[in-house]
């Protein structure tokens, strides 16, 4: 069976040791630290899903390798209807989570390495897609948690790879032997990496020839040797560890338990390599990974604002403002903000076209113009939801105060809004929206999939400007209209 | 063959005597007179393109009443690719057009009819359904244009139907006949008609029981008896008289060129009335017309976006400015929020979904966000394209001044930016760019399909607020979580 | 007596023989021509309310030069007082007109030159100011309507004024006489000339060294022989030929009136020069004269949306929806979006401080922000009014309509809305819309006074971001804190 | 002398015996607090700019009951320019602390009551305003840290105080003596209280006849018996505690330190007393607070911006892309959002006007546009500064890292960008930028002051819709046009 429970997916990071550190401090095993507990929580539910009949139809695929029933987040995708569903099932996830799930990015990855490694072997005669198609039947079979780490730290940004003063800046292979590569780097806001299995290496940007020792990409155990996360802060961390209800969220994480992953000269044995040296397909590798990544966007982080506004509207009612019809405007624009982007995900989704491997792309400039309105939208849900929940939310006591004999009445008193709602629920909802909407939250909204600028970069170029042009002179000058007509231009130049 | 050519479209025009009134005055016929002219030459191309091999796929469709080959205007959509195939062919046609091309209205409406008569049928046993699909048999083997009429002129906005002080303001029965109804009113915004074969004549609101003579759709052909066409002036009219580089739009219209169309106590033989005195299908009706039409402005203005970007990328080459790193920026922002609306209406086509009699309809909150977009972004647009193409638009000289010896040389010489190009030219182009950003323009972008209020309404309703409720209540309280792992809020609770 | 009546200001203007095209026609009076009087009709406003003593203290001020109260258009502001009247006189006019009133070109143009005259004089022992004050005390006590001559044509953006194809693409002096130069080129949008006593003419760029032949900066009668007005096209001109209720305005133009103005080989006399070759201090010509100009549009802008939101509440009242609370949320946004642009010209005028020659300058940072706004507001202004005006803006019939029986009851009874209120009157009040939100007067806030990246590249240089930067690193860094206090970043460093 | 130097106020704390919780436990002293004393730290500024002959023009005046030199902080506005120098001391002292330094609801309040006691003992024939005359003799002299207390709990927010299940929701009193005063209730948000010497309370809303009980202003020592206040928490609070290079505001506070101020029965001497069941007064007094607090924003935020601006600006240099065009062109659009809002700031201060009692009050239009536009730009400008931040701000490793030498050298090495910066200066200017764009930040700027919803209602009654009607009635139909003119209108009427 190719479908982990979760109980299965928490057991196996914990029979994993990787070399992880939180606060500083090593850890021992990621599955007992309260820190990550919340972002394995979070996969579980991919895994726990996948196992429901009534999502089965979006959480799980058919395997094009093995005809067996798969996770849809090992799964290539071979038509628009799976483009679809994967939307449709971030989507879902979004709402039962209400935060980030981790498992795209390596989702991605796969893709993207499906189809770069078959462009590779095309034009170099290379057998890189043999080797991946056997990598990607185990990942399948073992229904495996995989991370994508695709940013480098980048240095100096006016300067390429090559060009900075620590040549360590982007991932580079720093040794060649017989048997696989060695590598070194590390890459930044790794999503899920330390509580993954493994680690799908790639370029983050496209390459020129003399700059192939950046060009490689491949698969590393997350317990690798030389492997090392270094687990990011979050914006409200450690309230996570003082709990009551302060936390915010109190099952689930916010957005991916980035980390920094070191890559401390690991070695990557052959069969684990899927890119070595071919500079000028990076800019295709990194360019498929970011197309499919930034129309998720649409679909997970629609799920996300569905309980936000959910919350959002919770807390309407807890004020006892719920009826006001400038509240209910207000609301209404959160969802059409939302839906917005949901609905231009689906639509790059369903304008998915295959490319050379038998992989479905989804339509670019749609998908595009999905993350960028998700740099915007995000901030303006925000904003609204701040705006409806009141000022409370800046100034909310702590569970502590609620601790304490000597003010617990107070709090709990003046804490209170509509009377049916007590103190804590409110504060509870409040912390939520409050770490929903942290910068940790937007910073990733933000950034997440390229910053806005990698989106208009690709949006102009797919524009065909001369096209357009081409077409304004046709409707201004064209000339093959029906005879007869009196037409404007026609009466005047005849 | 049920594929009109535009010549014949044209020429079933000429024969049709219409009453028709342009500018106070009654006119012979609408195909002769230049006015009318580019709005019949814009529809002429919705025929034009359907007989050109590589527009087929979009253009034409297969009958699923006949079997046979039919204009895609004229078809019942009855797969979720039909819905993306109506988007694509709108793209097309507004990319040629750079306009409005008045078929979507009628499209629009039969599709309404089709699913609204086989709804009332099931639910009153009347017959409706048979004698409509007899009717969309002519009208797929005619190749009919036909235009949807269904704003009333309403009167005073805060009073409903029956309470207006002049009952007319609603299109309502004023007497039944053995052989039919005889109707009285006005239908305002008539999008297309002037120009068309009949007329679907449909109720604009809900109704209440109490006011079921106002509960009226039928098929009105053109000609009748009693109806009157008044045309509406748009902004700048009177130029496409004038002639020379002022028009603007030499050769199409300027949105669809909408009249208000008077039914003066028409009467209407049963086997053309669709909808008589069942008050309670009214709301469905209108809503299903309105679902599909909002999505529709995802392709239309998309199109005519297209051109106005090209226009504008054109006038920035005429000026020089074209390598501007800010210039171009702002063109990508005019493209992101022109594929942002197109991406949706995809969207919107690719989830659409059967009704009870088979069509398919759009999803509706899709639908919705595509037109509660296109009321801001075609003003951004138009906003963006005044900013790259300069002052110049606001105060250049008009025709006759190049036709004056003593001023022609200074026209010529002072109008001219980049020398590669004339001062007409330069003329032309931004005369195009004025009325495509003109009052008419965007008040038609605007208040089309329904008012922005409208599409809030719809979507605060399908937002399910409940259900996002429960969610957060989930998301922060739920507790099927995996067992074991040290959840902040578990750490606390237990 | 220096305050002309408007009967005399229009005398005077048919007593001034000028040479100009409306049209494409050489018109024999300006005075007398339909499609001007509205513009001077605006101007006439300028003087008569000089004369209305609740107004004297906004539109009359105590000239500097002679003690005599002068129009505050010829006047030299001398305080910040003196710059928050100009404010509230625009304002004030803006709301009696609705539109443009022409004479600030001139009056920052008077500024603007007597600043600068007195600035080269300085550093260069010239003699412009003393020769530019005797101009000045002429203007005054004529009371003179001047218009400001800027704007080049400019030919390719891309090059400088001298690099051109066409060395005439900027005013140049193409002959050097004893008493006085020749100059040749044209001016664009040039405001209120075609109905101006006076031309004042300044470079419209910085200048470098070579290109002194484009430096030059005089006063030109608008009767000068070699003096050619050619009037612009505006959104639906020729309705004020068709009169009725298609006008829009009926009374007052739409913007300025502006015109392309010819020098073709005009002969200056000496005293009316008043920079010729000091290349350097073209720069801030320019740039003082655009800063007051950028200013002002916080006022005028401002009265005219006084009137465009009175003309859409009115709307609201014909329609039946003034009571709607998203409605009047949305007047509210209207209002909002104006008061903000004026508070900002107020306080650029408020913070006005002393040029060396004792001209009081604005702010330039707010004078800045009040025109980039205006470049936003004034579109979302005219948005917000086409939501609540409705559709029928973009298909009202015209007056014709209403004077054929035929057709006449028709058009009468299915334009009302509210019964209070006839069709002419909605119809008015529409076209109104329509003209003060057209492509022209768009433009105009968009381009006027500079187009928007103008405004930006002034802003980042009067930014200081390096005083910022630093400001930055002292709040973190800094350390000139009480003594004592456990503050987070010296309990850990020390 | 009537200027406490900053160690003054600091022992001036330490003197005072307030209850006070942080955090859940009573605090000993605040000024001995780490979480307190960054708030104190951004008062004791306020004390010491005071000091400095630089900044005494706009931190000092004179005190008009006295004639000596008092501090602003607790000067009655006299004038329009002691108005502006109000704006200019709050951006001055926002560029200095990048914080709010709380005195200013202090500040609004001594003036607010000195202009209700006023007005009440105008009507009423009472006796306030002389008693207030009294205790603001003493608040200058002894140059008091005042807070000001408004913000009810407000429970059940569709009902009216008297209307709520706990009538404590709202202060009020619950006791007359002869001697004075006892109340009961809570106010939210307090800002500065906690570090306060006294606090004003006020009615935070207007009131009926029958809520007499509501209606209370008086002065409470912070140390008065009853006195209870609860520090709220803050996004990212305990890192205060950490230290290090996580701690973002290592030396002043985010926002204003809140607290939860409890009146448990608090007995008021009638001396301290300022209003007392003058029901038909208390919305005046909430109005005349409301519109001088609501034109701050301007200059606090503006200067907290110019900070976040410079940390940005650095941070683009640290990153290395401080040359690129469009992230100089996002570093202008921050600058002209922020500078629109101070602009307007001083445009309201400017056109201040006298009250009955003398005192000057600003523009209440303008007030409110500015407090509307910060609830919309302070979001813009956080998230233009994330943009140019780059997503390392999400997931930026802690100090804890840095102090473990297994993997110090990886964050070292990999948290750089342009090498001239080391990590930590990347981290703490990241962690600054977290702070002030967090929640609590953004929450502060949405309703402090008052919800937007507040201002709207203020704009729509200030605006004179009326008014506005009239003068579009008048530009479209009004007659004083100049005879003889062939104006549109009247060519065809006449």
């Amino acid at each position: 069976m190719s479908l982990k429970t979760p109980e299965e997916y928490v057991q196996s990071l914990k029979d994993l040791k990787i070399r992880a550190y939180v606060n500083g401090e090593r850890i021992e095993s990621v599955a007992d630290h309260p820190a990550i507990a919340p972002h394995i929580n979070t996969v579980a539910k991919t895994y726990q899903l996948a196992h429901q009949p009534e999502h089965a139809d979006v959480m799980t695929a058919t395997s094009h390798l093995t005809g067996e029933q798969i996770h849809r987040y090992t799964h290539i995708f071979h038509s628009a209807d799976d483009l679809v569903k994967k939307i449709q099932m971030l989507r879902l996830l979004g709402q039962i989570t209400g935060t980030c799930f981790q498992r795209c990015v390596g989702l991605d990855a796969l893709n993207a390495l499906y189809a770069a490694t078959y462009d590779i072997d095309a034009g170099e005669g290379t057998g890189y897609h043999e080797r991946f198609r056997a990598y990607l039947t185990r990942v399948q079979s073992d229904d495996l948690m995989l991370a994508g780490a695709m940013t480098d730290p980048k240095g100096h940004r006016a300067l390429r790879p090559g060009q900075q003063e620590d040549p360590d800046q982007f991932v580079r292979v720093v040794e060649r032997r017989d048997d696989g590569v060695v590598i070194r780097g590390a890459k930044l806001h790794n999503t899920g990496g330390i509580n993954s299995h493994e680690i799908l290496v790639m370029p983050g940007t496209g390459l020129k020839e003399e700059e192939r020792d950046y060009a490689i990409a491949c698969a590393v155990p997350a317990g690798a040797d030389g492997v090392v996360f270094i687990f990011g802060r979050q914006s409200n961390d450690s309230r996570k560890l003082e709990g009551g209800c302060d936390i915010g969220n109190p099952r689930f994480g916010v957005v991916g338990g980035e980390a920094m992953v070191v890559f401390d000269d690991v070695f990557v044995p052959h069969d684990q390599v899927f890119l070595n040296g071919e500079t000028s397909y990076c800019g295709s590798l990194v360019n498929y990974f970011a197309t499919w990544h930034r129309a998720n966007y649409g679909g997970c982080k629609g799920g996300n604002a569905d309980v936000l506004i959910g919350a959002t509207a919770k807390m309407t009612k807890v004020l006892g403002t719920e009826k006001n019809a400038v509240v209910r405007d207000k609301l209404t624009e959160m969802i059409h903000l939302n839906e917005t982007t949901y609905a231009s995900a689906i639509g790059a989704s369903a304008m998915g076209y295959p490319l050379p491997c038998g992989a479905y792309m989804v339509d670019p400039m749609m998908a595009n113009t999905v993350k960028q309105n998700i740099t915007r939208n995000t901030y303006q849900i925000g904003r609204l939801s701040h705006d409806l929940a009141g000022g409370f939310l800046a100034t909310m006591p702590g569970e502590r105060s609620f601790e304490n004999p000597e003010i617990a009445e107070y709090v709990e008193k003046y804490s209170r809004a509509n009377p049916e709602y007590g103190a804590k629920d409110r504060i509870k909802l409040g912390r939520y929206i409050e770490n929903m909407t942290s910068v940790t939250t937007l910073v990733e909204a933000m950034h997440g999939a390229g910053s806005p600028q990698a989106q208009r970069i690709v949006m102009l170029g797919q524009a065909d400007i001369d096209k357009k042009i081409y077409m304004a002179e046709q409707v201004i000058d064209g000339d093959d209209d029906v005879e007869g007509l009196p037409l404007p231009g026609k009466s005047v130049s005849e």
